[in-house]
This record gives structure tokens, C-alpha cells and sequence, in this order.
């Protein structure tokens, strides 16, 4: 692969991305900064710092979806989770947009755990793992603040009575071939990774189908993601419902150097994960791939490169407090004033602090998850 | 296609069936008459006419299902409908057969009801059809004769929280390439389509899930399906349940002179449907396809032709009430002696008796039809 060259799709991310070329290459639309100032202005207050900081960068129909909020036309947000193991940070990116989302604007929010779907994706899992993941997940989640009564749980084996009627109508509109191009899958696929682009479009149109109304829908994402809703955005019209708007974020680095914080090649150390104990979540940092030159002498002369360090990308995700702090450690950063190991132990205290904060507020929901989970169907067709 | 060509899959079936060649082709066995006597034996009494006339025919693995029995294994029988309309005549050859091993047995009858599968397979049908009609179905069906105290029924739209934890095991272990095989399915297919293979399995093995005990199977059933039934035999011991086992029937022609009757291609008067008023039952009998000769004096001096004729089918799958009347039907038939007319006139006779009974059998089954409905998982992996 040539340096230049890079991979996106839901289930592989490879090389350097270029993400502007990613975002033409997709065919979506910029966030740019009248879109911005419209969502300011929607949330009457600041924007969330994923947004001032770039994370996320490209959309789908979000200035239509902001209108209608302004003219009284309430949306919802879904987002979703496929429990492989235990979450890791890149996994809050779109969890605490949405968060922030809700909060702001009073929304619902509806959570896909698509524990069926790990067990198809990934042979070397069981059923009882992805089950007992999905709900260790869960509890992760909803600890970043969600609120209880405006949160909504699809938690695929256990919901599917709720799901499949909207999952029937859905999946006759999508032909086999239309999956085999979305996904890049071998006629040696098994059949439930097959059918699941359906069930992963349900959320999409359920509100509007429970309601028999339109209610739009807006979807927080990794641009990764993007294939499986535009195929979703396809059938939307025929079915009647509205097409789900998009935001889109860029990939977390892995720890490691890669592109996306994943751990489907087995590198646990390419991510944090949320139930890494202190002195592992340490190591990790200190380890970890940065932007720094080979000697101190040469970092302090020519300045580091946030742009391809992992450890920056957790300051600006999450972990600076303020953009005056994030703007301060690039700054810092490029100038040589801020030598990694240092940056790695200011970052330290914040990731611990968090952690610390995250597993009481993550106890406190086990109290309330069960009840957000969606059993039954609203109606029989 | 030349007059010794035949072609025979789940979703089709045409020309002039060889079903000997058919049982050799699919590689299933024949049933024998030791093996009939060793039903016999079981049974401890007479055998359904169904055998003794030699609709069923073929079978796998029913040899050792009966031994079984007899050292005391109980199993299971399992049967179902895709409710694109009525049911017609042709489908009470698996279900009176069912009916006849539950009385004979007491064993427990599993029925699935695929509204989500017709959904899936006839562009021309919506949702409210496929459920109206699965409803509908499902009276005449327990309507046969079924024990309402064994008799358990997975109505796929609103069973899907009791099939679909065992379902996504299913799945996992069905590639998409055995699935096109199989079926001979386009690359437009639509995904519901492709994943049900899936969920037709299910019952074979629910039982053994549910109880974590293993408990057989036999699946009474067209020789048409066999190959749906292959694929859930190559999986079964990879899940750890058994094989099950298979009795096989020769398919009942139309009413036309096709080799089934079947109405998919909008064929109304090719079968007599179960709600046909008793004007609609006499005029397609009195014009279906015979045997017979051009005129009376042919008739008369060459006999007729049983085996091509669709109203001996039907005389010899229910309505003749002994096999002596039967044996008589196709005496008289060969000889010349019966002619057409008066052969129609005896069996409509007939029809209309059963037209009357099943009618006011089928009311009764309102009072308990829901009740038979799986629609809880019994454990939640």
C-alpha cells in the first residue's frame, strides 16, 4: 500500500486516511462553519468540543434535520454498539456527542447493542460472550450521562420481538446484491451477517413506525460506518419514513499507530479499554505511539507532530477539559516546549480521574438499564 | 423440456414427476415393507391410508427414529405453512398424517406458521395478507384433528422472541453459498429470503434446546422440501442436536393435470381451497383433468388412466374412507366400468361431507388456536 493510499469500510479501516478525500470519495457533505453556527444556535450554547476541535467533520442532510427542530419537528439519535469485548475510548466519541446532543436539546435517544451480530461477525465468540459484553457495554454507556427516561435500548436477541415486524418490511427491500457490494462479502459469509444490514436499519424508522408519524432520524458515527446507512437512506422513501441524517466523525488512532483504535487483530494494547485496571491503562499511555521526534534535543529544536499522534488525539477526543487546554498542548506540542513524556502524564491524570468517576456513575446504572431495554413490539405489523 | 424430464425444488415443481428416480436423485430411502411393518408394530394398529396407498413413500433416518421410540425415546413431529392464501387440499397430506401419528403416539406436534417467509417470497403479498392467512391457516390445520394439549405453534411474526435466540446460532453455521445452491437463488434476492433457511431450522432443534436434552425429530413432508431439510441436516450435529428425520410424500397434482397443485401461478381452479363455497368445490371437480378417454365408448373399452388423473388423487390421499373403496375406485377405473361423471359425482359426495364437519371443527378452534402460540424463549442463549 503506498503511502498515499488508504481503506475505509465498515468492517476494515488501513493506511493514512485522508479524510477530505474519504468525505468526497463517500459523497457527504462538510460540516462547515454556517453549519455550525446553525447548530449553535439550535443548542443556544456552546458546542460540544468534538465539534470545535474537528472530530466530527461531515454529514448527511443535518441542515434539514436542524430546520425542522427549529420549526418544532422533534428528532431522535441512534447510535449502536457491537459487544466483541469491553469498550475502549474511541468508542465514547459518538456516545458522549450524543450525550451532549441529548442534554442540550431534550431528544431521545434509542441504542443499538447488536450482540447477534458479533457472534455472525466474529467466529471465535460465543454467544454467552457477545450477550454478557452487550450488557457490560451498556453499562458504560449509559453511565456518560444518558437520561434514563429519554433512553431507549434495542438489545438485539433480547428485543427482537420489538424489532422484527419493522425488520420483515425492511429486509424484503434490500437484495443479496446490494449487501454483497455495501460490505465486500464472500459468498462464504453466513447468513445472519447476511440478513443483519436489516435489523442494523430497523432503529432508523422505528420511532415513525411506532407512531405512525415521521420522525426523523440523526445518526452520530464513525464515517466508516457511512456504507451501512446510505444502503439504509435507500430504501428509507419506499418504505414511507424519512431518510436518517448523518454526522460523522473521524477515526481515534490506535495507541499503536493504526489508523482506528480497533482490536480486532487481537492488540489489546492499540486501545484503551474501560475496564483496564490503572497500572495497565499506564502502560498503555507510556507506551504508546506519539507524534515525537528520536531524541529530546531534536524535539525541542524541530517540535513534535500532533497530527499523527495517538496520545494527542486522546487530549483532543475527550481528555483536554478546555479548547484553551487542548489549543495549549498543540501548541506546546509543535513548538518543543511539550516533551512527550511529560504531555503523557498530564494526560495521565485525566484518563485516571475519569476512569475513577466512570465506574461509580457505571454501578449507579445497573439500577436502571433493565428498564430501558425495548421487548415488545408496538404493533403486531 | 421432454416427456421424461422433471424438475423438483422447494420453490417449483414440473413436468411428469419419476418419483422413484426423484428418491435416487435426492439419495433419501425408500420405505419399505419392513420398515412399514415395523410402524405397524409401533403403532400397534392400522396404518394411515397415506401408507398403505403409497403417498409416503421416502424417508431418512425413520428406521432408527422408531427404534427409538420403542426403547422409549419420545420425539417429535414437525409441519408448517407459508400462508400466501387458503389452504388447499393438497396440504392436509402432511398435516392428516401428523394428526394420525399424534393420536397413534401422543407425541408432541410442533407447527410453524411462516408469514415472514411468503412475506419474503411473493413480491404481491403485504404483511397484513401473509398474517390474515397465517391466522386463517392455522384454524383448518388444528381444525384436523390436533390435541390442543400437544400441539404447539411458532407463528413466525409473533414468535420470533421464542425462535430467534437459537436462530442466531442456526445462522451462524449456514454460509450464504449453500444457501444459493440449495435454492437456486438470484443474486437479487432479497436478504429475508436468504437468512430464512434459518429460521425454518429452528423447530427441528427447539425442543433439545429447550429441555437441554436430545430430543428427535420427524418431519413429515412433500418430497419437494427435502432439500431445505439437507441443509438442516448437515448442521445439526455441529450444534449438538439431532439429525432429524424425514417421511416423504409424493406431491397431490392440480386440479389442471400439473404435477402439483399448487396456485403460484394464480391457477385458482388448479386446487380446491378449504374455503371454496360448496358451488365452487362442485364446478372445479366437475371440470378438473381425468384420466378418461374421449368418449364413453373408448372409456368403456380401454379404461381409464388412475395414475394421470387428479380426481383418483384425491380419492386416494382422503376421501375414499377405506382402502377397499379405494381399491375399488381404481378397479373400476382401469376396467372401463366407472366413467368420469359418475366417478366425480361419488367423490364430491365426499367433499362436501368434509366441507361440512371440517367447517364447524375449525369454529371450535377459535376458542383455543391462540393458545397453542410459542411466544417466549424458554432460556435466553
Amino acid at each position: 500500500m503506498a503511502p498515499e493510499e488508504f481503506v475505509v469500510t465498515p468492517y476494515e479501516v488501513k493506511g493514512r486516511i485522508d479524510y477530505e478525500r474519504l468525505r468526497e470519495q463517500f459523497g457527504t457533505q462538510p460540516l462547515t462553519p454556517e453549519l455550525l453556527a446553525k447548530l449553535h444556535h439550535v443548542v443556544g450554547g456552546d458546542l460540544s468540543p468534538l465539534l470545535t476541535r474537528g472530530v466530527y467533520y461531515s454529514h448527511r442532510d443535518l441542515g434539514a434535520l436542524l430546520d425542522g427542530f427549529a420549526n418544532g419537528q422533534p428528532f431522535f439519535l441512534y447510535s449502536g454498539r457491537g459487544p466483541s469485548g469491553p469498550l475502549h475510548t474511541s468508542h465514547l466519541v459518538s456516545f458522549d456527542f450524543c450525550v451532549w446532543l441529548q442534554r442540550r436539546l431534550g431528544v431521545r435517544m434509542y441504542i443499538q447493542i447488536t450482540d447477534d451480530e458479533k457472534f455472525w461477525a466474529r467466529s471465535g465468540l460465543t454467544r454467552e460472550e457477545t450477550a454478557h459484553w452487550g450488557m457490560e457495554n451498556l453499562y458504560d454507556i449509559l453511565a456518560l450521562g444518558f437520561d434514563p427516561k429519554r433512553t431507549h435500548v434495542f438489545f438485539d436477541s433480547r428485543s427482537i420481538a420489538a424489532l422484527y415486524p419493522l425488520a420483515i418490511r425492511v429486509a424484503r427491500r434490500i437484495p443479496y446484491s446490494t449487501v454483497r457490494a455495501t460490505f465486500g462479502f464472500e459468498p462464504s459469509q453466513n447468513i445472519g451477517l447476511v440478513f443483519y444490514t436489516a435489523l442494523q436499519s430497523v432503529p432508523c424508522f422505528w420511532p415513525s413506525w411506532a407512531e405512525g408519524r415521521s420522525v426523523p432520524c440523526l445518526i452520530p458515527c464513525g464515517i466508516d460506518q457511512d456504507p451501512h446507512f446510505r444502503l439504509t437512506r435507500d430504501i428509507a422513501e419506499g418504505l414511507g419514513y424519512p431518510k436518517p441524517a448523518l454526522v460523522h466523525s473521524q477515526m481515534v488512532p490506535g495507541l499503536l499507530g493504526d489508523a482506528a483504535m480497533s482490536t480486532s487483530g487481537n492488540a489489546a494494547d492499540n486501545a484503551l479499554f474501560l475496564n483496564d485496571p490503572p497500572p495497565e491503562v499506564g502502560r498503555k499511555v507510556r507506551n504508546a505511539f506519539t507524534g515525537g521526534r528520536a531524541t529530546v534535543e531534536e524535539q525541542r529544536r524541530l517540535g513534535a507532530v500532533p497530527e499523527i499522534c495517538s496520545v494527542w488525539a486522546l487530549w483532543r477526543t475527550r481528555f483536554a477539559e478546555t479548547d484553551e487546554k487542548f489549543a495549549q498542548v498543540t501548541r506546546d506540542c509543535r513548538s518543543g516546549a511539550l516533551l512527550c513524556g511529560e504531555c503523557k502524564g498530564q494526560l495521565l491524570e485525566r484518563i485516571h480521574a475519569f476512569y475513577r468517576t466512570h465506574g461509580e456513575a457505571r454501578e449507579k446504572t445497573k439500577g436502571w438499564a433493565e428498564s430501558t431495554i425495548v421487548t415488545a413490539a408496538p404493533k403486531p405489523l
